[in-house]
């Protein structure tokens, strides 16, 4: 029995990994739930999945499900995540959470000796030297669970010692491929959080509309599979079957294909390097449901300008992806609320960007420090 | 230095080997050709690869280049290619030959404990059992060539003990695809040996033509994989790039993809568990260069009638497939002397099919004489 913490459990990676433990408690039970604000959503996973303990945002939150729960540990804030990451009686932390908030909680698990199932892409883009260090260290393993690096991960097995030749990061393009920057200027949120495959939180919704989000992925890949950024192709395929895929020397390219199903990958990351029968939960491919094929295309660059920022910064390296992580969360925020339109998003990350004196070989507090004063400074940034 | 004998050095599969070989002469030496009658590009092989020994299909061909060749080994006949399979300055030996006469070589290699690279899937037809079971008790590695059975294997690795959903086995489809069977009795020699994608050997590319080659691939997958026939699953795939593919219990599909290139399966063979840099000889997958996408069709078993005949041999076992395979050795070769038409094939095969009296349970020497007689049968067809 593996029994695993969820960091960020009322979200939608964090209810699927539910389903998933839900349909296979034989194997897994839950250590600990957290959530931020969605406190009526963890009630009920608290009495379906009867977990040790739980940590919330609010220490209010807490205490009034400390006196429903006695048999449940509450803890709060910043130092409950790292609790519940760290506790004596979890194997295994899915880091679910959204945002750099995810960074000390990954630390927290791998220095516990904790295997980390992780779909928390902004902690690895931001503190990538430091979380693959720690986990280096600690021995511990740290398993995809986004689509694509789980599909990466997938197709990397069984190739021990073979070098890779590129990796193909597919991306569905979003729901405004095609469009020109002028098109992309009148973009409404409504239409932002539409996205045409994939059903997830609105911050990664609207990156998927940026394309933010793939720029974020070929950080995180580059720090997951140690692979130097000009191997990692970005290729928009917007009927989202190939999940990814990764090209060896001898020119054979191993690529993963599904439905578009985040328990797949949640899964393989739990069962590692099993796979387990996912039931009629998930659904087999249909190999004729393609109507006018899979298609293949480049990322418009020029529209979708937050791409190259992500090569560049991660590139030079030092505190840049700090900053492209913390400006882009906190402007897609603003977008979100109303107060900056969607190109936006990309017009002043680029000047943030521009502008920012760097820092090299940061400490954890470093990274910390400069996350804060570049989300401190992109507040104040008003239209 | 891996030796490789290579059975059928003069084919097609033969000399990309040899290309191969010839790209990668630290790693790999040639211990041994062979060939029926190509003598005068055996003896540019020769001098080339240095190779211990050699088989010819006749005596004189055999004396004629011992004469020449004092430092190299001949052989001739059934013995010589059993002798050239089982030497001891042999590593591996690649079995590219073509029909039934490649099943008691393999058997030597085996019994030898030579590693083989496998490109004769009429030997797994009608000798899949006595084949796998001498794998077996010998405990060496059969590894495919074909390109879609080097595909499954690919997606295979990695995934020990993860059982099979199913196996997606793609197929071009032919040069007749979307023939109605009236369009399809008109076909002619020169139509049915030019292969849209694949540049083979005249016996497979009329097997390709008639989807034949498609029904012996699910035989040869069966006995490979150990997976059931109606986990196998045709799909017919125009463009050619996705190799075949195999579905997990988790609903992943791991799919072999790039361009057509039978370097690549080679060269996996030899050097399995890694993957060697084929270098500039093999091209990159360009993933944008697939004009109307990648598209995927059911193989239309009214109209090519091979599929469910080799299915249905399968099942029912014994000696059916023996016949099935013989039998259409003999038709092939006689549609490609032009005495019979594209469609007899698949017709006396029917018939052929239906009025057999099987044995089961079949020793070497039943296979053999099995083998022998539908032969005879078949050759007496006349229309």
């Amino acid at each position: 029995m593996k029994r695993i913490s969820i960091l960020g459990s009322t979200g939608s990676i964090g209810t699927q990994a539910l389903d998933v433990i839900r349909n296979n408690r034989d194997r897994y039970s839950v250590a600990a739930l957290s959530c931020a604000g969605s406190v009526e959503l963890l009630r009920k996973q608290i009495e379906e999945f009867r977990p040790e303990a739980a940590a919330l945002a609010f220490e209010k939150d807490a205490c009034m499900l400390s006196a429903e729960y006695k048999d449940v540990e509450f803890y709060w804030g910043k130092d409950g995540l790292n609790e519940i990451a760290s506790m004596e009686g979890c194997d295994m932390v899915l880091n679910s959470l959204m945002g750099m908030r995810g960074l000390e909680p990954t630390l927290a698990a791998a220095e516990h000796g904790k295997d980390i199932a992780f779909a928390n892409k902004e902690t690895l883009v931001a503190g990538g030297e430091i979380v693959t260090e720690t986990v280096r260290k600690n021995n511990v393993k740290l398993l995809p669970v986004d689509s694509e690096h789980s599909a990466i991960f997938q197709c990397l097995q069984g190739n021990e010692g073979n070098p890779i030749k590129r990796i193909i990061l597919t991306a569905s393009g979003g729901p405004f491929r095609g469009y020109t920057l002028k098109q992309l200027q009148k973009v409404t949120l409504e239409q932002a959080l539409n996205h045409p495959n994939w059903s997830m939180g609105s911050k990664i919704t609207i990156d998927s509309a940026t394309m933010m989000n793939k720029g974020l992925e070929v950080i995180e890949a580059k720090w997951l599979f140690d692979v130097p950024l000009d191997k990692i192709q970005i290729v928009v395929h917007p009927q989202s079957v190939l999940h990814s895929a990764v090209e060896y020397e001898d020119c054979s390219v191993i690529g993963q294909l599904g439905n578009p199903d985040m328990r797949v990958p949640i899964a393989y990351a739990f069962a590692y390097p099993k796979r387990i029968d996912l039931g009629g939960s998930v659904s087999s491919l249909d190999m004729f449901s393609f109507e006018g094929g899979l298609t293949f295309h480049k990322a418009d660059t020029d529209v979708f300008k937050t791409i190259n920022m992500a090569y560049e910064a991660s590139r030079r390296g030092g505190s840049y992806p700090v900053v492209l992580n913390g400006a882009n969360e906190v402007l897609v925020d603003k977008f979100l609320h109303g107060l900056i339109g969607f190109t936006d998003i990309q017009n002043f990350l680029e000047k943030i960007l521009e502008e920012h004196d760097p820092i090299y070989n940061l400490t954890l507090e470093q990274v910390l420090e400069e996350d804060r004063k570049i989300r401190e400074l992109t507040e104040a940034i008003t239209i």
